[in-house]
């Protein structure tokens, strides 16, 4: 794969116009073909739209997910320390290894829908900083978490899942979204793990001071005054991907913020996502709209680890499965209209 | 399975009382095993209903499937001498060709997700009447082709997913509507398998005619004047599962519509049934609305076979991997807050 030998943030920031776009014949071939498929043009609604997001970035009218690689990121917020969750912090650990041990929800939905499932566990037993206090980390510390984020895609596979596990990491998700685009903390702020209304306030409060100190920098840059590493892991993941064209599922509200960065930078570094599904996390409608993408799924859902991305990885094979394995009308010898 | 012995419509539309509920006790201990799952309460969303709605009707809370079975009912109907579709008749036969052939979507659809796909073509070269002349079908007709439904269902499924094709049966879905509940025959109508504002106000003149000829009888002397074979088999189908308590996963709007006259003979009749998608025909959004039902998915899919039953039992396979599979908190050692 590319090696990462970014220097700084803003080397990365300045990355847009280096990278590939879809392949518009491949896409226009593969329109093409769907139109020659038996039934009504257009009657396969998302499916098709889904077939031709894949054909443009994997370059071939063909596409399809042999090898569909999940990647959860975990990581630990010195947030926490002003009681944004109701979970010890703790339970991240403890939730990567019932990760490993295969009994938690992305397990199951990574085993039912083919994807292969790797956890990356970043620094659990050093939170980063208290936003409020300070930045959360350093730019190197940032650009360090990018990097691990880049080496643990798998540039042979077909499709990337992205998920995310952390106590309190709904806090961070709407801090990012709060500096970088409209609106107050509470626009952004939800319940996440189970905060009750006072819990909320309290979220939206320290966001609104952690705003206050760190929202006036580059993306970037907030994203290391503000984020965690598992954030940061995200973005380097994304854009590995996107380096290597290999079409990104992201997750719900958490992951999708944790990309947010990058689309503030610019929006075309996030051309080759996807989002799995809408988060019943109210900010995840609002990310959505500003980002100016259409979930594949609505289940109100909202348990991140990446379970709406293999939920929806489902929803991308069925739609390659009919792309491909569909007889055309005069292969059938069934009349078109 | 229990024979079908019903020696007439009125026969049948008595049926409720006897007919089996989902148990509650079932249904119970699925939700007390959602809620110590190594998850927030609730936080699955949608997939934790789809488990306890199959604990209810499989009577156990470990519900599971490891038989689905998919049955398309095909029929051609007499209104098509109208010219309510811009497709020939002959267009059924050949689909029904291309299912066997495994070249439609939803062999593939079936093949993705694993369920058991059977073709019954009902007696395609003889159409039913043009409704706008006299009934569609004789009582005698209608309780046969619901026999045949019966007959199909294999009563050893876990799960059974409905589908149909006929040329013409978006008119036919518009005219039970538009008999059986409120609104207007154009409140009903849509593009169908691809027609214009002409065309689709063709489909509302015929249909009104229809209406004003047979709209004031029973459901089920609503579902033998105006309906089809194939709408005919799906109520049979639909009441054969009840019978076994088969939980039912209906396609889009002409599945719905076929299933709605038991729904207007008794709401409870479609207890056990749940809609695999919201068609993008206009009319499924005001029929979902009228049953009471929210739709599994909502892909802007509108061609019929089965195709949303059979992407949707992909879901329900998920929320059942995540209730049987994941850890408790206990059995993982996770802290629950």
């Amino acid at each position: 794969m590319t090696t990462f030998d970014y220097a700084s943030l803003d080397q990365i920031a300045r990355l847009g116009a280096t990278l590939p776009q879809a392949d518009a014949e491949s896409r226009a071939a593969a329109e093409d073909r769907q139109n020659q498929l038996t039934k009504p043009p257009g009657s396969l609604g998302t499916l098709e739209e889904l077939a031709v997001f894949m054909a443009g970035w994997q370059g071939t009218a063909r596409p399809g997910i042999d090898k569909a690689q999940a990647l959860i990121f975990a990581g630990n917020h010195g947030i926490c320390d002003r009681g944004v969750n109701p979970f010890p912090q703790e339970v991240t650990a403890q939730m990567v290894a019932n990760f490993q041990h295969g009994g938690a929800a992305i397990n199951q939905l990574c085993r039912a829908n083919g994807a292969d499932l790797s956890v990356v566990a970043l620094d659990l037993d050093t939170p980063t900083q208290d936003f409020t206090k300070g930045p959360a980390m350093p730019g190197a510390a940032c650009l360090s978490a990018m990097k691990t984020g880049w080496e643990a895609v798998d540039t042979d596979a077909d499709i990337l899942l992205l998920g995310e596990m952390g106590i309190g990491n709904s806090t961070i998700a709407a801090a990012l979204c709060t500096a970088l685009f409209e609106g107050e903390a509470t626009d952004w702020v939800g319940a996440g793990t189970g905060s009750d209304a006072s819990g909320m306030a309290l979220k939206a409060k320290v966001i609104t001071e952690g705003v206050a100190l760190h929202g006036q920098g580059a993306p970037l840059d907030i994203l290391a005054a503000l984020g965690g590493r598992e954030q940061a892991a995200i973005c380097g993941a994304v854009l590995a991907a996107r380096v290597a064209r290999i079409p990104v599922l992201l997750d719900g509200y958490i992951c999708t913020a944790a990309a947010a960065p990058l689309f503030a930078t610019d929006p075309a570094f996030l051309d080759h996502c996807l989002v799995g599904h809408r988060s019943a996390e109210p900010g995840h409608r609002r990310l959505l709209e500003t980002l100016g993408k259409a979930p594949v799924l609505d289940f109100s859902m909202r348990l991140g680890e990446g379970t709406g991305a293999a939920l929806s990885l489902g929803i991308l094979r069925a739609a390659l499965a009919c792309h491909n394995g569909m007889a055309t009308f005069a292969e059938a010898g069934v009349s078109d209209g």
